[in-house]
């Protein structure tokens, strides 16, 4: 095509991070703390998803909560309701969360007597997947109204990420979207990874969600899951 | 609260572009080219909304478009089926644009004879609001299922920007969405924020923000358009 160009802006380089992640990995197994981080766009539906999974596993794990956000308090206020431990993370308008950062907010938390934190990352599709932070499991929400074509254009996120949620499942007869691309795309750069379709709103809920967590919980407890980023 | 707790990370400090970006706006108002940078979350409609802008003004003004994204061509492709000018920036997994890689994709797409510039910021809400592009105006999108909590959470680009589509409003009937709320706080961070109610798949479509443009298009014309950042 004659009016279609591309040009290559240089990358800066993040370094140094991967290190401190590895080390706070390690820590965590020791002590048998489940650290998942989910990531997602703004708006997804990550905290109204953690919220449901706090109302289903609270009976069953001792939980705690890190919200991360620019300097806001929203998300931690919402969580905070479901007397759940949580911690709110101002990243001073930094997009995204490194292993420090999420260290300083586990000890704010205190992970002794933890077994599952949930850590909601910062809402970016790009920022997030460039910085480990030391989470045993990285999970993703991508949510209907956002399109399917994402894994084609955020491919980062969809490689750092072992399970994917295609949420907001119940909206999927109000838009254009794709399901079946977004899958195959989404498996076209990460054919590790795994999807569940889920909704806050209606059918069909969290149900596999929250299964997932709890099997690894478990795994973990028992010191048998496999802790790489992945 | 008691299990609630708020930790401040230290901010880095981004420097040294907004010089840069007044250079580039002074020389656009000097060759009379309209730059309108438009900004969102991955996902909120920023292309569909370009493609139906263009189709509405082609006829009338000379345009070009700046697609920027992290490495994939996929929205360029799909103007360039318009038979418009445009031009793919890679920013090669930078999360944003600034005047230094705004002026390079100016220079591959040529404004000698151009109208209007209209610039796809990289699916971001935070950082992109971090970096003067050098545009005469600011723009972004609030997509309907993103929530209504987002002024609050992302206060930085609701103040960067000079209008606000509030996006996919044909959604609204399928979620949750308080438009009162949402315009309320985004005219608390911003009391001198436009906002227009738009719809690229229903009514009300495009025709109050195809009319924001025009008229601002012609203003440049004139030379009267005054060019600052907001």
């Amino acid at each position: 095509m004659d009016n279609f160009k591309i040009i290559s802006i240089k990358k800066s380089i993040y370094e140094g991070n991967d290190a401190r992640a590895g080390i706070l990995r390690d820590e965590l197994k020791k002590d048998r703390v489940f650290l998942l981080n989910l990531m997602s766009s703004p708006g997804s539906g990550k905290t109204s998803t953690i919220v449901r999974t706090i109302e289903a596993l609270k009976g069953e794990f001792r939980l705690g909560i890190l919200e991360a956000d620019l300097d806001s308090d929203v998300d931690a206020r919402t969580i905070a309701r479901t007397d759940t431990r949580v911690i709110q993370l101002h990243t001073g308008g930094m997009c995204h969360l490194d292993a420090d950062m999420t260290r300083q907010g586990l000890e704010g938390l205190g992970t002794a007597n933890i077994d599952l934190v949930i850590l909601e990352n910062v809402g970016n599709l790009i920022c997030t997947a460039e910085f480990d932070t030391g989470a045993a499991k990285n999970a993703m929400i991508l949510s209907v109204p956002e399109g399917d074509d994402k894994p084609l254009k955020y491919p980062g996120i969809f490689r750092r990420a072992r399970l994917m949620l295609l949420h907001k499942i119940d909206l999927l007869p109000h838009t254009r979207f794709d399901t079946a691309a977004a899958k195959v795309d989404a498996r076209r750069v990460n054919p590790e990874i795994e999807v569940l379709e889920t909704s806050c709103l209606g059918e069909p809920g969290l149900g596999t969600w929250v299964a997932w967590i709890e099997e690894r919980v478990m795994e973990k407890r028992r010191g048998q899951l496999e802790s790489n980023a992945v």
